[in-house]
């Protein structure tokens, strides 16, 4: 039942919210991206249909905490403080004198109760390990969330302005010290995950809480920050750790690092492999669909080829709405079926190959498109028609991150991409930052605090005991270390992977090379432990 | 014409100003330092007279620069940059195509352009590795104060709040970065040096210019952090920087790390080890002073005794003196003659027993105290007589540190030290913190963001090119790393060693252990270099 998380791109997700008031329209054939993409919404979806072997949560059992952080780590400005919420379990553990681990999960951006319900590795291998485990919520999402409520923290700018990465790090650091000299257990390894959000169509910022009437999935809007916040953590805080599992861990999807175009260029060859057929017949439906959108009602007639709901305003709306689900599909391209945004069959992108390739002969291209993407929304056959969220409302927290700190800088290549062709523009970015949350990103921070260029080096040298997971097919893997470092900054990289399902749990279907990558990971992680416990000269037999 | 650096007890500086107000007085017997000390100041020491050598400062030739810095780099609170002035010299530079080092040392809490003038040893070796050299102002001093002046940025808790190592790291980050980048030069190894204030009661940041006449020596109250700069940013930003000569740094001064007594301990031994005599009519004084103040005109009797300009208003203020003396002399305890705080013989506090030992018999214990510390206030014997500065003014950078993020907790032993006895309390520290700053300490703060504990295994697993360098008759080293951790993490101690006279200009007079000293971090800065230049595979022949 491995569900995944669901990155999309950020630049999309941030156009999303942010730039829908603020650029001018421009022909849809030259710059798809200078217009705002839709999360994608289907109207049939409520939560007990999309997701209906997650109903019940999985039995994990655990204690809600709260522990008192500081607002602003850095300064000694006088801020009210907040409470951020952890969940802790220690029935496991065996405690302090035979230094059991602890395993402390990177809380992402979203309800950190979500997280440690498919964080199902972490729960299944914490009894052999005799482990605690840990899972703290990142400052402003979930509960964790300062100025008395999310209402006021995400009023602007300024409420905003502890939203970064290097606030949620130091909350980590902060707890686990604190924790850990609590329970007596300050020699007691910690062992970081970084898994990312696994739930489905739940808009985990949204005030909204799961049964909430306006469904609207959280699409890649968040979770990117949580996988690299394990392997950021580890790198800065050698002292608070021994060792990280950072699964699809994008930390060199920055600046110009890693090609442009790369993101793209991996979902198109997700497709490529499948069907070069099917990739030439969504490169040409850009333009095909220009050129219906600009006719005497084309907008109509694309409304009724592709099932909206009600007839399209613009046919930007329809291009996002075909990138959104060939992102994710490339995201989520597991061999199983698995139930995320919604139910899909394995190999999903062999099957919508399949339906846009296999239309009889005169079927036109948009209603192969049409075929194609409906397994994607509407695997089930249930949705009657899609609506396309007209309204997204509120700042949301990665958006705010994408504004700030985490600018990934992303192009389609005309030539490799079946994307239309764009070229990231900083200026355009930046001025949209400006105008729709007030704020100027700062492009080049993030490696400037976290390093990146020449990240091999950096990491032979300082890094140790980091395990890089990546699927192949995922596109963020692009962005990620696919190559060892050293004996111990180790890539484990997965051909047929998508985006990563190591730290979901284990199922019936899982392949027999998921088994064997968890079974790595584990035997890794032991090896930290073991040296560990060696070095501080304690006998301890793993359970 | 070596001369160092000027640390006094944090605790002591700390309370100068911070707690002078706040607590009640004590029995003088029981807590010396739950009163406020005074910085020790002299009459008839105009700049001129106190420092005849540096008169002319030395020919180091830099062009002066500065960079537009965030205030806060850990959010995106809108707030004023500021100007940090950056001294700068290429002329020996190789340049880019042949990686040339760029030697930066991390600016302290000071005038940068003090700190150029007494880091000669950066300016000497430059030439041979074909580096350039880059002196950074710590923000908040000198010329780099946010908010448009130094009364601006001075004014409260709030303006003060952004002083901090973590920002000043990140400036550090920041400036480098855009630095390589200017001048092509990203692949360029950056090597750092911490060094710590060499200047001579000057009051560096206070408003006044080198030659304001309320010369208030900045005794101790600030150059703590430097070194612990330049160790912490090397941990802190692996990538940034491919080394580290950390002189004197006091990375575990923090806490309970190393006793809370070492600090007096290693003054107290400094002189047990000239004369026990002079040791134990030191220990013997302390009651002695606090007797005779509390008989009628006893204070007027010890103004007299000690020869004070005007009649002391308490006993602690003599204590606070001789303690001051005590502690600096304990840190300059330099093999020659040198001119600091103010002019001193070679093993000044042997000068100093010797007066104390060799008073004539019958001579009180206390006229014997005060023929010892003329030898440190007094060595020129311009001064007639001495003045005790009453009215320090203005919140000082450093003691706005200790309040915040440096709470190094400090007590004395009633064994083995010849200070009164003393325990730490932080409750009161941190009372006066909020009484006088309104603010409140962090003080497990430093060791969760930058490591503390087990500092050993930390180093050993990630550390790598760092020099630690100590004399061990600082009272600082005790604080320091004094053992190799690994073959590139290597303390280098001196047993003759004071105060870091190996950043400074080389002299006539060095002993030949401070001339290998020297040559051991050249060889190993070297070793860093050609390993870098190795790995790059670029041909470089030292110069």
């Amino acid at each position: 039942m491995a569900v995944q998380h669901f990155f999309t791109t950020l630049f999309f997700s941030l156009f999303i919210t942010s730039l829908s008031s603020s650029f001018q329209p421009l022909a849809s054939s030259s710059s798809p991206f200078n217009h705002p993409p839709r999360f994608p919404t289907t109207t049939n979806h409520p939560r007990s249909q999309a997701r209906p072997n997650e109903a019940q949560a999985p039995d994990y059992r655990y204690e809600t905490r709260y522990f008192t952080q500081q607002l602003d780590h850095f300064s000694f400005l006088e801020l009210p403080t907040f409470q951020q919420r952890y969940l802790i379990n220690t029935e496991h553990w065996v405690g302090p004198q035979r230094l059991g681990p602890i395993f402390f999960y990177c809380g992402n951006e979203g309800d950190i109760v979500w997280f440690a319900e498919n964080t199902g590795f972490l729960w299944e291998i914490a009894p052999q390990f005799g482990a605690m485990v840990v899972f703290p919520e990142h400052r402003y999402y979930g509960e964790s969330v300062p100025y008395g409520g999310r209402e006021e923290a995400y009023k602007n700018a300024t409420t905003l302005s502890y939203l970064t990465a290097e606030q949620a790090l130091a909350d980590f650091a902060v707890l686990i010290t604190d924790l850990k000299q609590n329970l007596s257990a300050t020699d007691c390894p910690v062992v970081l995950f970084g898994g990312s959000y696994g739930g489905s169509g739940v808009p985990l910022e949204e005030e909204g809480s799961w049964g909430s009437h306006h469904l609207r999935p959280n699409l890649g809007d968040e979770p990117i920050a949580i996988s690299l916040l394990a392997a950021w953590m580890r790198l800065k805080y050698p002292h608070i750790a021994i060792g990280a599992l950072a699964a699809s861990a994008p930390i060199l999807q920055f600046e110009d690092i890693v090609p442009l175009e790369t993101f793209y260029d991996i979902v198109s060859s997700d497709f490529k492999r499948e069907s070069s057929t099917c990739f030439n017949y969504i490169k040409h439906s850009w333009n095909e669909i220009t050129s219906i959108g600009q006719t005497r009602n084309g907008l109509v007639q694309l409304s009724n080829t592709f099932h909206f709901c009600q007839p399209l305003n613009k046919t930007d709306d329809l291009w996002n709405w075909l990138e959104s689900a060939y992102s994710y599909l490339a995201m989520v391209d597991y061999p199983y079926p698995a139930n995320f945004m919604m139910p899909l069959p394995g190999h999903p992108i062999k099957e919508v190959c399949k339906q846009i390739d296999g239309q009889p002969a005169g079927t036109s291209l948009l209603e192969r498109i049409y075929e194609g993407v409906n397994v994607y929304y509407n695997y089930t056959g249930e949705t009657k028609c899609f609506e396309l969220d007209e309204d997204p409302h509120g700042l949301s927290g990665w958006n705010w991150q994408a504004c700030t700190e985490m600018v990934m800088p992303m192009s389609c290549d005309p030539e490799s991409s079946m994307f239309p062709p764009y070229k990231f523009n900083y200026s355009d970015y930046e001025e949209g930052c400006v105008r729709n949350y007030g704020v100027k990103p700062r492009p080049k921070w993030i490696t400037t605090e976290f390093g990146g260029h020449k990240i091999d080096a950096t990491l032979k040298k300082f890094g140790s005991n980091l395990i890089f997971s990546n699927g192949l097919l995922d596109p963020w893997s692009g962005g990620s270390v696919l190559q060892n470092i050293s004996e111990s900054v180790v890539a484990l990289v997965t051909e047929e992977g998508a985006h990563h399902l190591d730290l979901r749990a284990s199922t019936q279907n899982d392949p027999d090379w998921l088994v064997e990558q968890r079974a790595t990971e584990i035997k890794l992680i032991k090896g930290w432990i073991t040296e560990y416990h060696q070095k501080n000269k304690v006998m301890f037999d793993m359970l």
